[in-house]
């Protein structure tokens, strides 16, 4: 193939969906010339399922990527048709932001911020070879010959690696929303020695505004208190759209029943393994097959469209057969199907052969992030595809490379399940997949990682010092709470009636008084008189930081804990061999894996307590000891 | 195959794109219940090429679709970005609208439109096949095995039909901006019996707003002159966008010539006819070889996007090839593109096969529409659509066909040109193809269709009222500055002599002082002291009339003369071997286009006066006269 040089870049990303867009801008920002190429210019960032962002855990990832400056958050924020805070009446630990998104005005802005962000140049291209010299990556080869030349290359192509849809019997090479599927770099990344594997996603039809019966339906409205995912949003759209909810019954089960044999994932057609969280409908049935009845939320796609996404009914059965089930369920009788539901099939790399920076192992400078690396989600790609883009600036920088652990992020928790556990199937985050939920909250992501951002320049100074202040004042306020003594006069006891606590007996300091379940920090900080009024979200921080200090605290003595084999750095060269003692198994996995510390060591699957033992004192004695143990 | 029986509906329209969504809309509004199926509903009346609509006879069909109840004109007017009205020092003749769209908020609004359309299914599908039954249809097969039924059905699927792209010696299969394309519903076609031809047309690269040097161009701004194209607007977007003006030179010419035999145009890839009228750069270098320089504009995309659109260099020549030449054109030196230009290639029907319905003359109740019979251009397409929607629904209604002849539309004159004498180039309209160029107006679209468009159910009764009240006005002022005798007055000589006119010699109609060139309507008007100050539109429907009195006569009475031989119909089953001094290639030409009236017939290519006086003579004898003549 004679190819023409079209360029040299720092960095080059593959995909311009929810990773790629993060990955390009985090690469720019950090001051590296930056190419994106995608295969179509209209689909920027596009959903091809749900239109909504956030969610329990999801929801966390949105604003860290905010805290490190990412731009899901920014351009949800200015797309929302709809806003809730979820869980309000639980802990804070689980509350999370969900917004409904307008899928096609998401669209438009994100590619107006790469379009004029700086170093960036975005480019309509299908790329199908990259160009290796000594397991370097060193630029890809576009279908029209032009070769880019980079040292940097993140691969963010999502469920195009030679994806196929379907519908019931219907196969055919696709990729999601009827693009081109990608075949060759499918074929590259194997050429080049990684493992893929087949796994599968699909979704519900749409079905047309005009035609649901909503009196059916429960409604479900955004929420009036104006809120956002970003730390910089100040104007918040009022105007919402509700979603309305409905339910699917024993007639719709007794259809999808009967058709099982028919839909592409029963019929033995499906080869990839579908995500457990996001099931289809046929799954649930098969799966929860005593359950009465399943949700239906339907769910607007945009403000100027009709179309309803009937967020439940993921599906691959066949047209006619989706027809006939959804017109059992109330409010679908007479709906009109716009698109059918379908599945799609796709390549993925199997995460394990990446470092925890989302750099291949195999290949220096080739990162994949993203749905590639087998996760499901758009917040996961996002979140993926903005470390990948931070750490390729950091080698082209010449700068440390950013990983986030375990205690400081969702995204930390995401990377390192991917990378040190791998996945068998599509990988989605959950709250229960974290050890430090109470930390890891919706309402602290920027106390957590805002000072990140800034160090590594994707956080304005600007922005950094209203931060400071931010932190500056929740500090002083806990101080000050912690100083004042309250008698028991009868203004206190009175405010102490009135919140439903039981009276004071002696004086008690402000804090403590706080720290009772049932005050508010409105009411005791009336009582203490302070100087100013302090904005919400530092007294939110406030309240919670009173309020749950003793779980805190407990969880920051066990992140210390974990912090301390985290740091107990593994060298890169080490010879799993060459350690006396270690279970078979978790010496092969060891080798596969490669973590990078015993921490992450003690995480891979098949590596028990005593393996990591072991471990930890060959690491100790500066790899001379020779220890003994049970051979298996 | 088996299918599943997904309904039946009166007319079902196949694809989405600007003759899609005319046919459809006038279908369901003319009260036949309708179903559209398209390949993707993101991309409804999507503009694969210039971000504009109008122009030289263009503009005046989207007129004249306004004027018959079509939806073009309203969608443009609420999307434009820009809106001129050219040829404003000309004749009235040549005056034309032209807006620059913001391409999506096009496509968002005619979607929107298609939603809420009370007796319109859209949906999205690919029609696999037609159901065909003696020579009649029955109706469509998808890939997803649903069957609709109707007995019409109207194929407008574009550059769809078995498109490949290319760019220099790249070629893949694909509809227009990556879409699929259409294989099977070509090769039904086929098996059908319609002959096919192979034709091809080109999309210039897209660059980045940011990277242009518009110091180096000449801008081209919109007219601060509120201008709608439909008769019912009456919100004008004024916070327009310019355009700008640069030109290739013999360093572009060069580069041009250096690399045609790199073209997929040259390099025998293509096998499909160019458009003569929008052809290539690759086209103009070759075609016009001594000419320095060639226009080309720079068109915004959209307001919220920095995509811009470079008219003038159409192309298919490869990447590299692509960006060194336009690198060569001033304020494009550094310019980023982001889409290469590509040519597509597909299948269209041979028009001639075809009744000046648009239904097809081999399967009854099968109509096509748009670029599949050979035109080139959106507003050619919507026309078409809008006729076909409309023949549609007569059939279904047992209502009349409606047919335009050459002197009410331009409408007229395509579809004419297309089914009398056939094209072998993508046919565009132009002003030189009409003969009655001073009646095919942009200012009296309303009064020459208007009536149609009542009268068929797709105008309105109060817009009709309105539109009567309209003509009333005219005609009432034409009356009145008829009635009025101005003298030579002081008041009058000075208003000429202002005006730049010769004083009066003796007194003078008020309307023969407006016919003077010089005169304008406002001046003659204030000299007779009307009791109304008149409606714009009205005033210039006025001046126009009395001022070009003379020339609209000579035309009237030419399409008096026309309208004679359209009148004289041709029996169905006429055996032109029937009819004696023929001449044999009048006879072939004759038996294959199956002229509806002796006009039509004289109209088709290689039949002569001569031929025409037979077939007169034949005819109006009632088919038993034996005409003696030679026989060549
Ligand atoms: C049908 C379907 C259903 C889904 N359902 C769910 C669900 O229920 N829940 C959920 O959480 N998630 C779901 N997802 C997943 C979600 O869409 C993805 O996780 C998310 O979009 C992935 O983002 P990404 O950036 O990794 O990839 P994508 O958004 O897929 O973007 C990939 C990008 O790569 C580009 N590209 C591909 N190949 C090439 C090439 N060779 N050269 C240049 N560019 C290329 C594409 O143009 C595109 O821009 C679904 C996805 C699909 C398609
Ligand atoms: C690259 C390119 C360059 C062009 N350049 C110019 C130019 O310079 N000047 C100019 O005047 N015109 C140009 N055109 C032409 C202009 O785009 C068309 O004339 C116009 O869009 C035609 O409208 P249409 O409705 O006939 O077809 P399209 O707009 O092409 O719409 C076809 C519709 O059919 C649907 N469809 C296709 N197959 C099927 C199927 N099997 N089942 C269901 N649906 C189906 C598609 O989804 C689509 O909705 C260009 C077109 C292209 C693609």
């Amino acid at each position: 193939m004679s190819t023409f040089d079209a360029g040299r870049y720092d960095v080059i990303v593959i995909g311009a969906g929810h990773a790629g867009v993060e990955a390009g801008l985090a690469a720019a920002r950090r001051g590296a010339k930056t190419l994106m190429l995608t295969l179509n210019l209209d689909m920027i960032a596009f959903m091809p399922c749900n239109p909504s962002i956030g969610g329990p855990a999801k929801g966390i990832v949105v604003r860290e990527i905010d805290a490190l400056g990412g731009e899901m958050a920014k351009t949800i924020d200015k797309t929302y048709i709809q806003m809730r805070l979820l869980n309000t009446r639980k802990g804070p630990a689980v509350r999370a932001l969900r917004a409904q998104a307008d899928k096609h005005l998401y669209v438009q802005e994100m590619k107006q911020v790469l379009e004029n962000e700086p170093n960036l140049t975005l480019r309509q291209g299908m790329v199908n070879k990259l160009l290796v010299e000594d397991n370097k990556i060193k630029g890809v080869v576009t279908e029209t010959k032009a070769a880019y030349y980079a040292d940097n290359v993140i691969v963010t192509t999502g469920t195009f690696m030679r994806g196929k849809v379907l519908i019931g019997d219907l196969a055919y090479e696709s990729g999601p929303n009827n693009q081109r599927s990608s075949t060759h770099l499918s074929e590259e990344l194997e050429r080049l020695g990684l493992e893929m594997v087949r796994f599968k996603t699909g979704t519900p039809m749409r079905v047309n505004s005009k035609t649901i019966d909503y009196s059916k339906t429960e409604i479900q409205p955004g929420d009036d208190v104006p809120r956002a995912f970003s730390y910089e949003t100040t104007e918040y759209i009022m105007d919402q759209l509700p979603c309305w909810l409905t339910y699917t019954n024993e007639f719709t089960h007794k259809i999808i029943d009967d058709n099982l044999s028919s839909s592409a994932m029963y019929s033995g057609m499906v080869k990839g393994t579908g995500p457990r969280y996001c099931p289809s409908v046929e799954d649930k049935i098969v799966r929860f097959h005593d359950k009465p009845r399943h949700q239906v939320f339907l769910e607007p796609e945009g403000r100027n469209t009709e179309e309803v996404y009937v967020q439940g009914l993921s599906t691959s059965l066949p047209e006619h057969v989706q027809k006939e089930m959804m017109e059992t369920v109330p409010g679908l009788e007479k709906a009109e199907i716009m698109r059918a539901g379908y599945a799609i099939e796709y390549d993925s790399v199997v995460p394990t052969q990446l470092w925890p920076t989302l750099e291949t192992k195999a290949i220096e400078g080739l990162f994949t992030a993203g749905q590639i690396n087998g996760t499901s989600g758009y917040e996961e790609a996002s979140a993926q595809g903005l470390m990948a883009g931070i750490n390729a600036a950091s080698k082209v920088l010449g700068a440390e490379p950013v990983i986030l652990d375990r205690s400081q992020a969702y995204i930390g928790v995401l990377i390192d399940d991917l990378v040190t556990k791998g996945t068998d199937e599509p990988y989605r985050l959950l709250t229960s997949r974290a050890e430090y939920r109470l930390i890891l909250r919706h309402d602290n992501a920027d106390l957590r990682l805002t000072n990140i951002g800034h160090e590594i320049g994707l956080i304005s100074d600007e922005r950094f010092a209203r931060f400071e202040e931010k932190k500056r004042q929740i500090e002083a306020e806990i101080k000050r709470l912690e100083g004042i003594i309250l008698k028991p006069t009868e203004e206190v006891q009175a405010a102490i009636e009135q919140s439903g606590g039981s009276a004071l007996k002696e004086a008690i300091r402000a804090s403590d008084l706080l720290r009772r379940p049932e005050m508010k920090y409105d009411v005791v900080s009336e009582l203490t008189h302070p100087e100013e009024e302090l904005a919400e979200d530092v007294k939110e921080q406030v309240e919670i930081q009173m309020k749950y200090s003793g779980y805190i605290e407990k969880s920051n003595q066990q992140i210390e804990r974990m912090r301390k084999m985290e740091n107990k750095k593994i060298p890169e060269d080490i010879d799993y061999d060459d350690i006396h003692g270690l279970a078979s198994e978790a010496r092969d996995r060891l080798k596969e894996v490669r973590p990078l510390s015993v921490g992450q060591a003690s995480r891979v699957s098949g590596v028990n307590p005593a393996d990591v033992s072991i471990l930890l004192v060959y690491i100790e004695q500066g790899k001379i000891a020779k220890v003994s143990g049970d051979d298996a």
